[in-house]
């Protein structure tokens, strides 16, 4: 991961700058065509690099795409912390569930998930580079919430993650039902106040 | 669908007969060897039939992969109803959590999932025969027990259904995290009781 593309003179550029330029081409095919035109031969021809670059980066084409959708998700996806809970988490979850509806990233996260599946290379980049981290980040936010005493001291918060956006998966990936903001506005209730009387 | 194989004489079986072979066989190399195994070619080999009836019964291997798993999970995932909608739901999420782990059902059913994102008509057959009739009998199970009062008047049970499944799949496909029985038993509590304090 640490070789740079070898140029010389004016037209060299820093890889950092290369790297940046490839995820962004590579996010573009993703969201236009899906993960099928994530291949290093368009990729490299949309970015302007060698497919030799993008061999020495990736392991696959589906990596790339996983660190593509990574880099472009992100900044939708950023976690805020306001001291209320519910408030956050309605905000977050309503934000996931709009990134895959309006926002187009549907088809393309389910096209990875289920590419994972039988690509060991996509599936340890996914975990490496989006589901792990954002796990991280909603368990931090879901732990000061707990510290703060707005969750129940014996929760396992990381299971919380999986009611919440584990239910958000199963509609894009098992069921095909609707998927919208009530949806996850009921959600985050529902997994606040319980189901039981 | 209402295709009958052409035999004659005394070795001409009945076709539901030959269904149920075929559907055994296919089972039998999915949990055996994965996805990749169920082939038209295969499957006919094992099962002792034509290819050219497997061709007017499935429309892919994917939906004959899908309607075999189906057939062989069904008696596994019966849904309990005893009156008390913690124990049922307990019960039926360890069963399903021990059939993906102990049961060797975790990989093919991501595999299904998987493949189900880039074939339709596995994912037809798949919401066909085995997400849709499995989420019908939990809001079954699920309505009743709100009628009891067990659950609260206002709650969409339908959500509760993957808020529970779903976080399980989560764990499976998404963040290939530990799934075992004592996360389906906090499962159930914490989507009852809820997070909140």
């Amino acid at each position: 991961m640490n070789q740079q593309p070898v140029r010389r003179g004016r037209g060299r550029r820093p890889a950092a700058e290369v790297r940046t330029g490839v995820l962004e081409a590579a996010a573009d095919l993703l969201f236009a065509e899906g993960m099928k035109a994530v291949t290093f031969e368009r990729v490299a021809a949309a970015a302007g690099s060698s497919k030799m670059t993008l061999y020495k980066w990736w392991p696959s084409a589906g990596a790339l795409a996983a660190e593509a959708y990574f880099a472009r998700s992100r900044p939708v996806l950023a976690f805020p912390d306001t001291g209320d809970i519910r408030a956050d988490l309605t905000t977050q979850l309503t934000a996931f569930v709009r990134l895959l509806t309006e926002g187009g990233a549907g088809p393309v996260i389910a096209g990875l998930i289920g590419t994972a599946q039988t690509d060991p290379d996509l599936a340890a980049a996914f975990r490496r580079d989006y589901s792990g981290p954002r796990r991280d980040l909603a368990v931090e936010a879901l732990d000061r919430a707990q510290q703060r005493g707005q969750l129940r001291a014996d929760l396992d918060v990381a299971l919380l993650v999986d009611q919440l956006w584990g239910a958000c998966y199963h509609r894009l990936l098992v069921l095909d039902a609707p998927l919208d903001e009530a949806f996850a506005v009921a959600l985050v209730n529902n997994a606040l106040d319980g189901a039981a009387t």
